[in-house]
């Protein structure tokens, strides 16, 4: 099953997705809910952010080759982590799929896209064992951790290199159904693809960062789990469509415009 | 005016405090409210966090002593923050004034707090002046950075040592009136006061901070800025309650309990 956000008119919406057609409901996918009766083409609706988590929890560094890839282009020696340590976002810079992403007049030239895969968590839980983790994810969606390289290295914090507004695209769906299993990760600027990797080749899994995170952290139905990426990305400028597919599961799609 | 949320027999209310007795009210404080007609006493009522933001923002490094105390204590140089970087924290954190702050089994003995002023955003901005940035403030609560050290140092992000469930109280209400200016934060644990500083004393003001950050992310209402401490604190043991004062804002206290 496929659930959006969406508006029509400014007024949003939560449904389901079939045969092109969104059925809205009252309450939440993950909770009781019942249809309201009110049907839209997609075609004819405003795509918004599929959540708006209580919590946005973000793996970071969770690929060997974006690691070491990083750590190239810094001069540095890269080191993987020893742990499942979670980092988190910011809500004020989501956009949804097909919104644009802004770079401000003062950003440097390296912006850069990182796709990442989303577990959106469904139920209420603490101290969840790794092998009950999956029980607590309602499904999964897409996100892009768009990054201020020069940020993310001059200023003390995280803050404006990974949560300036519009910096997190999300969407376009959340699916219940998709199987992480052979799903490739691919991303496409203005068409032409620039990496492909597998989803599932993460060093730590969805499971133990959502089991040693829940621990310390009492997790939320719609809290998020951006998973992290893999290689690396070049420049974005402006005018560039950014296309993120994971097989199995959909495309989130965002054009990027500087500031002018 | 000093605006609270609580709760009877679990159910929520937000309300204005007028010789000790809430007046609950429809809508939110920094908006359109009415009367609900409803009155408790506020020795009968369970105090909740005074709002839970949508962004929760933070300072971090914000006072010369505490920066070159936690410098000393690790052995390491104080290195002076050239920028008005804003950090932030996570909402599950989160708990009220006289909850208690549970300390995980495995955390080590190095439990402080930190004793923060806290500004409560009221209107939606973008690209604020430092000029006009206290127009956007609805009013000023206190906040406890409660950290575990050994985490700070020894993990990648700050998510376990600064956002384990219960380590960010807040509270007791928001105060509209609140005048920083000869305002003084005093800590303290058990009765004895462990330490006092000038709340104003920032390195970087509120004003600062929120016009750096709005240039940025555009600020909502009920977003918070926790503006950082002084000092260090000792190690805040199991069945200490810890309690800090802002003079003519408030006393925000908590006892700390470790998990057994």
């Amino acid at each position: 099953m496929k659930w959006l956000r969406y508006s029509v008119n400014e007024q949003i919406f939560t449904g389901y997705l079939k045969n092109n057609i969104l059925h809205a409901i009252d309450g939440a996918p993950w909770d009781r809910w019942q249809e309201l009766g009110l049907k839209h083409r997609i075609d004819n609706v405003k795509i918004e952010t599929p959540v708006i988590p209580p919590t946005f929890y973000a793996a970071g560094l969770n690929y060997v080759k974006h690691i070491n890839e990083v750590a190239h282009s810094r001069g540095e020696t890269p080191v993987i982590p020893g742990a499942a340590d979670i980092g988190y976002r910011a809500v004020n810079a989501l956009i949804a799929h097909g919104d644009e992403v802004i770079i401000p007049k003062d950003a440097g030239e390296k912006i850069h896209y990182e796709a990442e895969l989303v577990a959106v968590i469904g139920k209420k839980v603490k101290n969840i064992s790794e092998k009950d983790a999956h029980s607590c994810i309602f499904g999964y969606t897409i996100g892009n951790d768009v990054s201020e390289r020069d940020w993310q290295k001059s200023d003390r914090t995280f803050f404006r290199s990974k949560n300036t507004d519009t910096f997190k695209p999300m969407g376009p769906w959340i699916d219940t159904e998709f199987n992480i299993k052979e799903a490739l990760t691919r991303v496409n600027v203005n068409g032409i693809q620039t990496i492909e990797f597998e989803t599932q080749a993460m060093l730590f899994s969805i499971a133990t960062f959502i089991s040693r995170t829940s621990q310390y952290a009492t997790l939320y139905p719609g809290d998020v789990f951006w998973m992290g990426t893999d290689g690396t990305s070049p420049n974005i400028k402006d005018g560039d469509t950014v296309e993120i597919e994971i097989t199995g599961l959909g495309k989130l799609s965002n054009k990027f415009v500087r500031e002018s």
